[in-house]
């Protein structure tokens, strides 16, 4: 839905920067925001930039140096997304976690899954991994400020994939397992040590191709397959199937 | 073309670590091959490995701790891929073009070619960017390992985006472009601030969808798809085209 007629429906970033906001109607910058806005992109009083409450709300505003910003137009209703995205992946030892969750949310993957895996797994007590998942958030927020997103991916708690519930469409990346096609809408990533037998029962196998993927490399491609099939950028080579 | 019957096409991993060698028929390798062999990777006498001459010709061997591999069969020559792809990445200020190489090698790209852009351009004198360059074949030839891929990818010089010759299929990835198509063979990926209206003329803009990407983010996309693409593993929505 968009409330203003010749509106664009997203912002691309020729609005000016991105900002989340509890309140995309009255939106009050965090201060961390504000410096960023201030500081490092050297925005004055007066320069475009956009506002969302990374919920689907969002609409264009000015930057005031002294104060909140200025709504300069209605706030934009985005309808939600027909269907939504999901990617799990292994935390493994020496991985960069962090750079899967930034690329993920660039790409516009709608779920994020921090998974426990039983090769090349990371031990995490609770607290640790409660730090980590906030990281987690930290980043998705930034990329998706940075990525013009109006919504902000949900970064789950870390599980065992045997632990995972979506609604529909679940798949683990395995060699040797079915193409990918439009009815995977969750796809578990492994260590590169692969899923143990135990973690694979009851799971629907999708191959992301022949080459040998770093876990981190894999995680990117499936995030990369899913949004583009998602979005009607590709099809599965027998054509869509859901 | 696979000389031994019921032998797989391609490394997989299961064979053993992947090692680069001047002659597939009978390897040597450099020092810091075999060092990473043997106390990174800890390999003992005996342990199976793939060697490749990272232009299409592998086979399989046993490590040696304190002396050559030996072949344990025929080398295998793999017939030339039936067609290329290749990504190009214009080289920005705070960029991670180590990543993006990695990456790209890692996805099976045949061709990367770093760029300059007029936008966020790094100004390299030309000594600079030999070592560069230099510095991304070796970051190539040890994704091109870690993945098993049997063929290195070329890595061009530093040019300019106009500079760039390519057989065919050539566009340039543009906010608003067409969409991906079996007919893009390569693809030139500019800055965040894209490319300009020269850079263009003439280019085919071909769109990597809605998302904004960071720089490194859209070559790994255009990576993704153009060798998912060429794979069969995915079709652009109104079926292949070349």
């Amino acid at each position: 839905m968009n409330d203003i007629p010749g509106e664009a429906v997203l912002p691309d970033g020729r609005g000016g920067p991105h900002v989340f906001v509890a309140d995309a109607s009255a939106p009050v910058l965090d201060d961390g925001d504000h410096h960023h806005l201030a500081r490092v992109l050297r925005l004055r009083d007066g320069d475009p930039i956009t506002v969302g409450d990374g919920a689907g709300r969002w609409g264009r505003a000015v930057f005031r140096s002294s104060d909140e910003p200025e709504l300069t137009a209605e706030v934009v209703v985005v309808a939600e997304a027909e269907s939504t995205v999901a990617v799990g992946f292994a935390l493994i030892k020496g991985g960069r976690p962090e750079l899967v969750v930034q690329k993920l949310t660039e790409l516009g993957v709608d779920r994020i899954l921090p998974l426990t895996a039983e090769r090349s797994v990371v031990r995490w007590d609770d607290t640790k991994a409660s730090a980590q998942v906030e990281r987690f958030r930290r980043v998705a927020r930034e990329a998706a400020m940075q990525s013009r997103r109006v919504w902000l991916p949900q970064i789950d708690e870390v599980s065992a994939p045997g632990e995972v519930v979506v609604a529909h469409g679940l798949a683990v990346a395995e060699h040797g397992g079915d193409p990918i096609d439009g009815s995977v809408r969750a796809l578990l990533v492994g260590p590169e040590g692969g899923w143990t037998t135990d973690e694979l029962v009851d799971h629907r196998t999708v191959s992301l191709g022949q080459t040998v993927l770093r876990a981190e490399t894999a995680a990117i491609v499936a995030g990369t397959l899913l949004t583009a099939i998602r979005d009607g950028r590709v099809s599965p080579p027998a054509g869509p199937t859901a």
